[in-house]
This record gives C-alpha cells, sequence and structure tokens, in this order.
C-alpha cells in the first residue's frame, strides 16, 4: 500500500486515538499540540483530496486549549474526532451533502456527537458525505490516488482517517458506506450491529436499516470509540480468549463481480486460516438472501428514504442528484404492502443466518469489489455490503491486502448480531494471523 | 483473446486439421490451395512473430501437388504441420535451437516425422525451439501480443497454430515445454503420458522425462494427431462416455505464484463444474510430491542433459547459453547414487498418484502462471508443468479463459497414466462447459 505518512506533515497526527488519549493523559503532550499538526496536515493535503466539508482551525483550536485546560472527561479526552456531515452539530454548520441547508445550523447535537463531546473529543470539523449519505458519488478523492473514488458515502471520514488527518471519525451505513469506503481507503471501518450505537437525532434516518459506524487506524480504535458511544468500559482487545475462532468464507451471490485482486485475496485467506488450524467452513447463503438482494433491501431502502425525505421531496425535488430524483419518482409506486413484505422476508433470512452463526463465529467476504475504481462517477451495481446492513449484524474492514496497483484491498469480518466486541477480537486475530503470514511471505498480493 | 483471424490473410487455413482432412478427401479442395494459404499467412505474419526457423515454400508446394495426385496415404493426407526444430527431418535442415548446427542435414527422420509423412502429412518446415528445447529463453513472439513471450520451448509450433499459420504442430516437453507455450498462445496442447508417443530418433533426448505432444485449434486435431502417432483409429470424441467425471482441483504447492487471472479462473472453474453437478475434490498433494519437485526433478533433468549433450559439451561449450554453461558445471558434481535416488523418488511420487486418481478421472490445474510475461529474457522459477511431465500423466491445456490483457489463460487437465484418450475426452467436456457457462454470463475473467 502507498505509504501516506510520507505525502505531508507528520507530527502527532501519525498517532492512533488511544495512544493519543494516553499520551495527553500522562501529560506527555496535549489536545492543542495533536490537534494543531492535524490541521497542520489538512492544510497541505485536503485541497488535494477534499476530505473535509467544515473546518474553523481557530475554533478547533481553542476547543483544544480549553480541554488541555480542564480536568478529564473521558476516554477521548483531547483527541481529535471527524463527524460525517449528515450528522448535526450544534456549533459547526450541517449541510447533508447537498446543496439545500447551505450553512444549516442545526439546534442541536445528535446523540453521538453530544456523547464523543462528553467523552471529551475535539469535535475536529465535518467531513463530506455524498449527498444524503446515499449512493450518489461526491467530491471526495482518494489518498491513495487522487484519480480514484474514496468510496461513498461516508468517504470525507475514510479518507481523512486515512490520510492522518483525523484519528477517528464517524460514519453511517444504509448499504455499504462504511465498510465500502474502509476498504477502499485502507482503513479500519466498523459497522455496528443494528441499533447498537444509538442513532437518535440523525435527521433523515431510514428507521429499518441506517447504522452507524466509524474509522480509525487500529482495531483497539474502533473499539475505543465502540466503548465511548456504548457507555462500556475500554479495554484492549486480545488479551482473553484464546480459544480458536471457527470461520466461514462467505463468497455471497455478488461473487462474480469480485475482482481478481479479491478473488486471491480469500484465497489467501484459506490458506492462511487453515496454516493456522482453523477449519474453514464454505457458507452458501440459501434462496432466501438471494431473494432478499434481489428485492427486498431496495424496497425497504426506497421507501423509507422517500419517506424521510419528504420535506425536501416537496420543495427542493429539482435540487436532488438524477439517481435521487430517479429513486422518487419509484417509490411513488410503492405500497405498503411492499414494503411490510419486504421487512418480513429481511427478518425471515436474519432468522437463517442466527443458525449458520450457530457454527461459525464469524464470516469472512470481501469488504468491496477489489481495489478503488478509477470511474469517480459510478454507480456499481455490486457490492458486498447491502446484504449484512439489512441482516444488522457487525461487519470490521481489515485494510490487510493490497492489489495490482498497490493500493488497498479490504477484507470483511462480519460477525452475528449484537456480538460485536466478540468480532472486532475475532478481527483482531484474524489481522494478526495475515499479517504473520506477510511476514514470513513477503508475496505480494498482485504477483 | 484478441482474434488473430483478422491479423492476416484467412483463406483455407482458417480450418482445422480434421476439416482440412475432410475437405481434401471429398475433392472439395487440394492440398495444394491449403498450403498455399497457410505459405501466404506466414509470409504476412511471421515477420513479426518468428515462428519458423526453416520453410521452403517451393518445395513444400510441390510436396502438396504430389500428394494431391497420390491415392489416399492416411488420416493426414495433405494436411499441413508443423515440426519442432528438435526432431530430425531428412529433407530439411535441423538446428536444435543452437548455433552449433548451422544448416545440419539428418541422415533420416526422426519416427514421429516419418508417421506423419506415412499419414500423409505435409511437412510445411521447421518450427523454432529454444536451445535444445531448454528452458533458455528463444527468439519467437507471441502472437497476441509481440511484446510477449510465447512461452518456452516449443515456441514457434505454438505461435504458428496459434496464428492460423498451420493447423497442427509437434512439440516435446520436458519441463513444461508444450502445456505452457499452449497456454501463452491460446491454443489447446496435449503433452502424452510418458512413452505413449514414441520418440525414438530423438537427438539428445532425456530417456526418464522427455514427453512428446502436440498443438491444435481443437481438442479432436489433438485427438487426429494422436490416433495417428499411436496408430489407433480416430473417430471423433464425446459421442460416448455419458457418465459426468469425477473432478479434482489441484493448486500444487506453486499455487503462491498463481497470478491473479489464474486464482479467478480455477474460482470459475469451481463454479461452473458444481453448477453442472460435478462433486469437486480439492486433492492436497503430500509431502512426497513437494520433495520431488524441490529436487529429484532437477537431478534427473541436469543429469540426462548432461549425458545427452556429452558431444557438444566436450567441443562447444562456448556456444551454450550462460543457463546451460552453468548446467554443466553444476552437473559435474552429480553422482550416479543422487540420480537412481531421485528416479526412485519419482517413481514413489507416481504410485501415490495413481492411488489419488483412484478417486477423480482428472485433476484439472493452472496450464500457466498466467497471462504471458512482458519479460522476453525470463526464466520463471515457479510453473504448474514439470511435476506432471515427472509423474508421466497426460495433460490438456484448454485455451478457455483470458485475462486483464485479453491474453489467454489456459486450464490444464491432467489424467491417470496411459489414460490419454479418456483425459481427451474429459477435456473436451470440460471445455464445453466452460463455453456454456460463458455463454449465459458473458462476464470476462478479468472484471
Amino acid at each position: 500500500m502507498v505509504d501516506l505518512t510520507n505525502k505531508g506533515p507528520l507530527g502527532f497526527n501519525k498517532f492512533n486515538a488511544v495512544e493519543m488519549a494516553t499520551k495527553i493523559a500522562s501529560g506527555e503532550t496535549t489536545s492543542e499540540a495533536i490537534v494543531s499538526d492535524c490541521l497542520e496536515r489538512i492544510k497541505v493535503r485536503d485541497p488535494d483530496i477534499g476530505a473535509w466539508k467544515y473546518i474553523d482551525p481557530a475554533y478547533v483550536l481553542e476547543q483544544a486549549r480549553t480541554l488541555d485546560k480542564t480536568p478529564h472527561k473521558g476516554m477521548l479526552h483531547g483527541v481529535p474526532i471527524g463527524i460525517k456531515d449528515n450528522l448535526d452539530t450544534v456549533d459547526m454548520p450541517t449541510e447533508y451533502g447537498t446543496t439545500i441547508y447551505p450553512g444549516f445550523r442545526p439546534k442541536k447535537d445528535t446523540l453521538t456527537v453530544a456523547t464523543l463531546r462528553a467523552a471529551g473529543a475535539v469535535i475536529l470539523g465535518k467531513t463530506v458525505t455524498s449527498e444524503f449519505a446515499g449512493p450518489y458519488p461526491g467530491p471526495t478523492l482518494n489518498p491513495h490516488d487522487t484519480n480514484r473514488s474514496p468510496g461513498v458515502s461516508s468517504m470525507g471520514s475514510a479518507a481523512g482517517v486515512a490520510d492522518y488527518m483525523v484519528p477517528l471519525a464517524n460514519g453511517t451505513q444504509t448499504g455499504g458506506s462504511v465498510i465500502r469506503p474502509a476498504a477502499l481507503c485502507g482503513v479500519y471501518g466498523y459497522k455496528g450491529s443494528f441499533n447498537h450505537l444509538d442513532g437518535s437525532g440523525i435527521k433523515h434516518l431510514k428507521p429499518s436499516i441506517d447504522t452507524l459506524g466509524h474509522f480509525a487506524r487500529s482495531i483497539d480504535d474502533l473499539e475505543l470509540m465502540r466503548c465511548v458511544l456504548t457507555g462500556s468500559k475500554f479495554k484492549t482487545l486480545g488479551s482473553e480468549n484464546k480459544i480458536k475462532p471457527r470461520i466461514g468464507i462467505c463468497k455471497t451471490d455478488q461473487w462474480h463481480a469480485a475482482s481478481l485482486e479479491t478473488v486471491k485475496m480469500i484465497d489467501i485467506c484459506h490458506t492462511v486460516l487453515t496454516d493456522v488450524g482453523v477449519s474453514i467452513t464454505e457458507i452458501d447463503l440459501p434462496a432466501p438472501f438471494t431473494k432478499v438482494m434481489e428485492k427486498a433491501f431496495d424496497d425497504i431502502r426506497l421507501w423509507e428514504l422517500f419517506i424521510a425525505h419528504e420535506e425536501e421531496i416537496k420543495h427542493h425535488l429539482h435540487e436532488f442528484s438524477p439517481w435521487l430524483q430517479g429513486v422518487v419518482k419509484h417509490a411513488e409506486q410503492y405500497t405498503d404492502q411492499t414494503y411490510t413484505e419486504a421487512l418480513e422476508e429481511a427478518k425471515g433470512a436474519r432468522s437463517i443466518l442466527r443458525v449458520i452463526f450457530e457454527s461459525v463465529d464469524v464470516l469472512i467476504t470481501p469488504g468491496a469489489l477489489g481495489e478503488a475504481p478509477t470511474n469517480l462517477k459510478g454507480m456499481p451495481v455490486n457490492n458486498f455490503n447491502n446484504l449484512w446492513t439489512l441482516m444488522y449484524v457487525p461487519c470490521v474492514n481489515l485494510p490487510a491486502f493490497t492489489g495490482p496497483n498497490n493500493l488497498p484491498v479490504g477484507l470483511q469480518i462480519v460477525g452475528p448480531q449484537d456480538q460485536d466486541k466478540r468480532t472486532l477480537e475475532v478481527a483482531l486475530w484474524v489481522d494478526q494471523m495475515i499479517a504473520k503470514h506477510f511476514e514470513a511471505y513477503p508475496v505480494p498480493i498482485y504477483q
């Protein structure tokens, strides 16, 4: 993978969130120094990448200085965080990736933002989201290659974390909006179980499907933020649980769209995990899953999207992207029954998935189709994400592989619903096994 | 795959050998007309490709005209054939890919050539071989992309058949000299079981390992030439034997060197064959195979090569390639015991392979590492061929896939020793199943 540390100024911004929090708590450095290095990096790199929608350096530095003088507030005391611009911030504009809300100032923070602030985080700024966090392409570019897409929709958060502008940033996922950009930008990404991270206060929320998640440069950082957002006690992962996980490989019915590097990645995983004594099961998802993905997912997403944007559709339809205008047109033909049936079908598939998870601890599957696409205007039909969002299960992206252009190729670890901590733990173990393998056999994936 | 039919003149030279033989026998056309179209193609295309070492158009046309006036001699009556320039021809120079024998005229044909002539074939000319049919790169270029290698060592034969210069050409294989160029040039290739095709009269023969084979643009043509060379009755394949074959996938210990397109190819095969109801077994070769490939193969090849070139080593060492000079130096340290042990080890591995073939009819494995390499001077360390040559089993290359550059990617079908006809039959069936799959799902392999 391209080493982004050489691409711009690197001071305290190189550290992970856990390291920053520790260094601030011990007095080794200050929040101001860290935030200042992050801002410096953004100043140099962001003109080429476009990860940030809003940032006010003076205001952010003031927040940091205040925190440096304040007694320890919580696990993120002084640590800068990027907030996706579809989450309301009371002190910064929130524009939802559309032209409909220029400079809009929400009356209050969403719960996520409020919780992060309460834990002492410095809200560094708002990261670019695609239009209403939907699949229509947005303006951010991939920090590894600015001719390529960083992936929609939490594109600014993924690019900002990948490029060492900020150690943590949050995202939301309706289809693949966290895991895909994490895979394409080469960072760790985590989408929680449905409702595991509370989405209260999110405007335009699609209530049966939108899920929160976040990006980091280590799995411990993902866990740290998960603990903050769920009010749990944080503990470094991997110290417990020495029993080898049971692992399934799940290629899904999207496998035909996997790129060459993705096929090779899964093949290497098979070798690596077998070599360390894991018994791998190939999981063929039964027909109900295909049915759900062919229709129910869209029925739910498009209907809920239609409801969530009722106001904007009434007054601002002409400002919608061509895609969103098409959705609106299509959604008008929906009925309550279509929607109710789709919800039932998804529920049915979830119950089958629970049975599958009785024999494996996690599934491994690709995070994205392959390396980041050069088509910046494309909306790929296929992905390895929609299914897992609809299944309500926790997903982790591991930036463990690279492809023929030396760009990130993401491996996705999927766990059982509400087993978020255990899934992160297994993800860490798998990540370590792959790293060990590449130490022993430093054969690039693209050979 | 690049359509080579558009790249030069195309008349009767577009037909396969079976078609040519039928058209000549029925009087629909003449050997002269066919040979004339082949020569025309060679005149236009060969300056860029370099498949032919020797060709005398006037003499060849005379042969064809004579055959047109002669009663039917055999299954190849009037059909032009290319002969690799390591096989002696009494009426054409034979130079063995070296500068040591300029214009050398052997006193007689090798058995292969004599048998082909007796069946009525027109010996069109001598095709380029690398030095003594060894792994050191030769001058021929790949007809699909003249910046790429056609694969050693039967390079002229593979390139000539691929480019419609000739419908059939023979080859010899010590390591991967038939299957690899077939895979890289995108033609059907067949290496027989050891001694299935009689190698009598081959100069420089490595007696425990050199094996004959040939190239064609259809599997029936491979079978036709096999029947001619073994004195069997030819019958179009696939009419009998309706029982589904049992198939093993054998990735071998060379799998880490497989290119991305090769990994995808084997993955697609898994899907295709499972879809048509074949139960696939993954065959992990046990340790003795790895041992044999790490040492015994080279011990046998290099020692026999040393013996076979005794005369040339004595008088012409300075004309050897750097590689061959290195081999000679190395071989001087060998002992009889090293060689005898290696032969025993190979024998042991063959007996294990016989057991493996009790539960599967064929193994599928790659024909080469991937698409043709751009490195024209390289001698790749890894291949998917040496093992099968040493195991004495029949191998068929199917040009059924393409890679990211739209170049051929070969699938290899390996059968049990002396089951050559059955192996060709199963190869045909697998080829048809893959073709059907790509008809239904025309997704390019490089997506």
